[in-house]
């Protein structure tokens, strides 16, 4: 069970109902790279109420392939949203408290000025020609959006993965602007090790003849290099342990080998099944551009960190996975450290549970209720001040 | 520092001297598939001399990607042995006390027939209708190659990785020819993980248009596929902590971020620069074959096999590697606990190495001083008996 398949997941039921994703189109940014983006189009839902006072807003920050779409029924395509067993009335992230914000990042595919927008310059879409984003400008963006929404200061940013990157990007950014923050199955720096794992995924999409040098829109689309940076991102997702436990050696044939190269391990159709699936909801030059942003994330020297953060305002939740090799405990205890350091309230729970990086967006009881005592906690405190 | 950049030096000295490649062709087998090959050829490298009694002979099993070159200078190529270093005059694979043989495996592109070889029935390479074959025909193979050499009993088999899974399946297959072995960073099963990583390797080159069905001898080769295929392999054989001491997040530009898609940390040039080399040197369909070999991998259920070994005559050294997290210690240690319920004689030690899978082709005290101890008091206990 992974991210792709809880978004897949349709003729269910969400005490969220129905939503639908809007549309804020702004003047745009100057990026990171020193580039402009303009304009720019950030696709977003929004569930709950919006306070008077303004100050009950919580941002959910999504990962590599996810979007706007993170709770209810899609009024679109009927899907549920990936994360929809955390938001709604009485979940974690309480919808009858807080008012609930996600936004697709730029550089996807999924409603948000990407690399497949038409670029208004050339009447094209943007392709190779995009600019390079970084999480810094994906939070600039989601600033915008928030300003937009008239909200000074979020209660919460909370995300996993290539979302609590974002979480933490916050809090360097605009500490000013976040009273309370959730990074879950995250690092502080993109590693080597994962570094390499995204570069091989690029690699396998710009090797494939349809690619293109990225403007194939209209004409074909890089299927097979994009199922194979998938497959080699859900290897990843989950753990050696859970892989075990989902297909063991089991083939589709019963007894005897099939002595081919076709698919016959359970897990090879998985794989390819997935892989397959995800070429059709997915943009390939968006993976490129967002595996990119991702690997060139560091938010700076562990020493400047501790002196940035020093006695801040600021209340974390940092949550790890036991078995979650790709982003594994010891990097979010680095977090913690880091936080400790500086005096910054900060509680860490490593949650047991041998599903691997995908594990946060796998229903859990334990990471739902850190989420909403960590919330409750955090809203009784900011009443009291 | 991999089994690619030992067999890459040139220029270097072996106290083994210059060797030469030969090779035995004969009348063929019936794979465990059902299907014959024939004929066989092996290319094969011996060191050291067979003593009067013929028992003095040690089988060196390779990896993936390794070749009957395992020591010496090659009279060929200039290169050095991939094991160079634990193998010669009073190494641990000591060429005064013992004959050592390596032979590269079926299915291979080393001068062993496989899908690169002419098939003598067409007059054009096998390439994919050449039939699949298994670590088990592996053996058998090398079994014919032995008998050859008129050795009844080998007084070691010794490899790591599929090279451990050969040592596994001689015991396997023919306990009573072998007196020690020595499996190493292997296991007794290939789990789904494993199977998932060779399995995007396959997909990569198989998707590429110029593998052409395997059918691209003498008109293009599948380049781009087999590199994504290595990328992926090698970033299994290093660990998150060696990829870190050796590349950190280095960059080729060193102030700014490049903002493009080239290949800019330290970690994806290497990883590009590894593919690369790899595909002047290796075949594409060997690669199909042999990662499909290993996926076929699987001893035996563990209670058969503890039935299998009860009080075997055998003498086993099983090594693993600290941060080898392809093939993790507790895969080793599932062998030993199957060799210790069946009461077969087994030392068993985890070296301690940040290198990863690869650390068992890099020089290390430790392991040359496990394996020439345990040959030495081997040979002792065989002379009293």
């Amino acid at each position: 069970m992974d991210q792709l398949l809880i978004e897949g997941v349709t003729g269910k039921d969400s005490p969220v109902g129905v939503t639908e994703t809007k549309f804020y189109t702004f003047d745009g940014i100057t990026l990171e790279s020193g580039e402009k983006l303009s304009p720019i189009t950030v696709a977003y839902e929004t569930y709950g109420n919006l306070n008077e006072n303004k100050d009950n807003a919580i941002l959910i920050c999504h990962a590599l392939t996810g979007d706007a779409h993170v709770a209810g029924v899609s009024k679109e395509d009927g899907k549920l949203g990936w994360w929809d067993f955390m938001i709604g009335p009485g979940r974690a992230f309480d919808t009858d408290k807080y008012f609930v914000i996600c936004s697709n990042v730029i550089g996807g595919c999924k409603g948000s000025t990407g690399p497949s927008s038409i670029n208004p310059e050339t009447g094209v879409p943007y392709g190779m020609s995009f600019p390079v984003v970084t999480i810094k400008d994906m939070v600039n963006v989601q600033k915008r959006l928030i300003d937009y929404l008239g909200i000074k200061r979020l209660f919460c940013v909370a995300g996993g993965s290539m979302g609590g990157m974002q979480v933490l990007q916050w809090t360097y950014s605009y500490p000013e602007c976040v009273y309370t923050a959730i990074p879950i199955a995250t690092t502080i720096r993109h590693t080597p090790q994962q570094i390499a794992f995204n570069e091989v995924g690029r690699r396998a999409i710009m090797s494939d003849p349809e690619w293109l040098g990225g403007d194939y829109y209209g004409k074909s689309f890089p299927a097979s290099g994009l199922v194979v940076a998938r497959m080699i991102g859900h290897i990843t997702y989950m753990s050696d342990q859970s892989m075990k436990e989902k297909f063991g050696r089991k083939r589709k044939k019963s007894e005897k080998y099939g002595y081919d190269f076709e698919a016959e391990f359970e897990v090879e159709k998985y794989l390819k099944y997935r892989g397959e699936t995800f070429v059709q909801r997915f943009d390939a030059n968006s993976y490129l551009y967002i595996t990119k942003a991702i690997d060139y994330f560091d938010l700076g020297e562990n020493r400047e960190l501790i002196k940035f953060y020093d006695s801040r305002d600021l209340k974390f939740l940092v949550i790890s996975f036991s078995h979650d090799w790709l982003y594994p405990p010891y990097q979010s205890k680095e977090i913690v450290k880091i936080l400790k350091y500086a005096w910054v309230d900060v509680t860490y729970c490593e949650i047991s549970s041998t599903y691997g990086h995908d594990a946060f967006l796998i229903q859990n009881e334990e990471q739902e209720n850190l989420v909403r005592d960590f919330l409750k906690n955090a809203w009784q405190q900011k009443g009291k001040r």
